[in-house]
């Protein structure tokens, strides 16, 4: 009893989370920094467009030249030349005079407007007339008004996406201080667990599933698992594989064991394990409660249920979240970045003070509508995995969900 | 006029998309199968579980001897013997007996049952109190319950996610036929591009973006990018570099020049191209129209706009599509995985027979809800990558949307 009262609430361990500091930095080059986090804000040390600009291929005149001009009462301007694209340019625009510019080119000195080329025409080799009136600063991006010299662009902690990428290269950005990735060792453990190519399986036997799946969640996050081993049940054989582990990983993860007694075994581990904290002692939450948390050293230990669906769901909850954090979120994010919104097939039953994750197959109903099905499969059935799009969560406070019911479906 | 003519809407592109093969087969190890798609169906080959499994730690029995059995009235049978987690046992269970087996154990031939630990009490070394009835295989996975040999377990096309990595190492499968991933060249044109380190900028002159912002969502798509340069504006040099990099290429994607004339140049490049064909030359799009696709002997063509908000827009909406078509979708998952429901925050116009794409930016609208705000910047502005979180799709056959309509974000 005195066990089942340490039991933390899913939204507690997730607090906990919430404390980890961020590992430490290191530089990439731009090539190698999307998905990555910042060390630092990033300001802006020059102007973009680093001049003036034309956004329409046309011709750079006095805006003023242009007012009232229409089909029937043309300006005449002069045409005195052409801007060459990529190249600075030494014209001027005066009174009554026009210079060609393509979209991109610079705007000469003395224009503030370019007029579309649609609404000229060439009436010989200098005279031009302009049927419509350009407002100035029409189709002109002046220095510094994409981009000015001192504004921040991005801001620590913020994960740099494709386009991101793009802004640094515009300025000139070609290396970024990033959170370094953690390095993570997968450690499972069972009597009954042998590698995956045996062949035949051994009656009593089954294959070691978590060492693949979790792994592949795990490197998914972006993170890197350095060390995967399959050890014995013995408690010393165990000490020793995250001894070694944490010599050179931020991440310990245990997955193992059956649901009895597992939560005291892997505790054991940890308490068996140099500069050794207990943070979390399980967690009240369906599948998953023999999830543990500590710290050993500067790694963090996680112990997870040895069932693959539990070992999944409690990696997706909780280990991911704990990665975020190292790799240097800042903001809360500590939220799925992929649900769905469906309607719920049948009822879904729950217990006040426990989050349950059900896994449900989506498809799509008779009224244009997505449904989420519940996947009900005896306990320890893998089928489940492969069968799930995502899974509905119930929280704690709620009892159930009732059928039909709009839920938000994590995905896979 | 009649070039205009040519310009096929979105649909009409993802239709032609619709058509592409995927790339030869290959054979990845289980470790480097996340994210890949199967290229023939998986088919259960042996029983999960191997044996009949206790899924509780309990007493196996035979259900019958426990009918009737209360707190009140327990039944009493004889302790046998235990089954040694992992191992295969040689216990039976007669009437009036139980044998102790754990979670994951081997069912005993005799049970059909297991009780769980809780609902028993040991009376002295042999004898023990079973106070609930056990139904017939109540807690108990029997041989091939959760996967039957023969059973369809992932179809072809299939993208293997982390849990489905698990399922196949439970099967035993080490190895898996995949298609392989596209290996794309990157090709940015435009006389006024210098490399990203060129500090400073020399006047006329902007820094490659296209190259980093397109290789990074190219490589997010699980393609690699094999090749990555700078051409002039030259036709010559560019028909060279694209027959380089048509040789060890799956796709070609070629980025750059002003907008007015750059179809027909792409045009010209591809042209000029062994075995070529033209399958789309401009899109009914705002921004990208100038987006054209065709066929280079065995290779795919793109020509994207130069201006990185057009270019990233287009390749996100038909280069990833292609990709992904390649690497072996079979069903029409031409759709965004990741979108999130918001309230716009503007009325957005468009024009009938043309889609829109708005880029977005999102907040919590004080009650609560989340607002999509569309981020209005001058043509070519790059900062509106920056600040976009998503964008907004204004399909052809509407005109428009109102502020306070629900729309989904597309999120970058």
């Amino acid at each position: 009893m005195s066990q089942f009262l340490k039991v933390k609430t899913a939204d507690e361990v997730l607090s906990i989370l919430d404390g980890i500091d961020p590992l430490p930095q290191e530089t990439v080059t731009l090539e190698l920094a999307c998905g990555r986090r910042l060390a630092s804000d990033i300001v802006a040390a020059e102007s973009v467009p680093h001049f003036s600009r034309a956004t329409m291929d046309g011709y750079a005149v006095r805006a003023r030249d242009t007012f009232g001009a229409s089909e029937s009462l043309p300006a005449l301007l002069e045409r005195t030349g052409e801007v060459v694209m990529g190249e600075a340019t030494s014209l001027t625009v005066g009174p009554g005079k026009a210079v060609e510019v393509p979209t991109g080119g610079m705007i000469p000195d003395g224009a503030d407007a370019v007029v579309m080329v649609e609404y000229s025409s060439k009436l010989d080799n200098t005279m031009i007339e302009i049927t419509r009136p350009a407002a100035p600063g029409e189709n002109v991006l002046k220095a510094g008004d994409d981009i000015a010299p001192g504004e921040v662009l991005f801001r620590k902690g913020a994960m740099l996406r494709p386009q991101d990428i793009g802004v640094l290269a515009a300025l000139g950005i070609a290396e970024v201080e990033v959170f370094r990735v953690a390095r993570v060792a997968l450690i499972s453990t069972g009597d009954e667990i042998v590698p995956v190519e045996i062949h035949p399986l051994p009656v009593g036997k089954v294959r070691d599933i978590n060492s693949f799946s979790l792994a592949a969640l795990i490197e998914s996050a972006g993170a890197r698992v350095g060390m995967k081993r399959k050890v014995s049940d013995r408690l010393e054989d165990l000490v020793s594989a995250c001894r070694e582990a944490m010599m050179n990983h931020d991440v310990i993860v245990l997955s193992g064991g059956s649901s009895v007694g597992v939560r005291d075994y892997t505790a054991q581990v940890l308490a068996g394990l140099p500069k050794s904290e207990l943070l979390v002692h399980g967690v009240a939450i369906r599948p998953g409660k023999p999830t543990i948390l500590g710290r050993a050293g500067g790694a963090l230990f996680w112990g997870l249920p040895g069932q693959p669906v539990s070992a999944l769901i409690t990696c997706r909850e909780f280990v991911l979240p704990s990665l975020r954090k190292l790799h240097g979120v800042i903001e809360t994010e500590l939220v799925h970045s992929r649900s769905i919104g469906a309607i719920l097939s049948h009822q879904l039953p729950s217990v006040h003070g426990r989050t349950d994750y059900v896994p449900v197959h989506l498809s799509r109903s008779g009224q244009g509508r997505t449904e989420a099905s519940p996947i009900f499969g005896k306990s320890g059935a893998i089928s489940i995995l492969a069968r799930a799009d995502g899974y509905v969560v119930i929280p704690e406070h709620v009892e159930g969900l009732d059928q039909g019911a709009g839920v938000s479906v994590f995905l896979f």
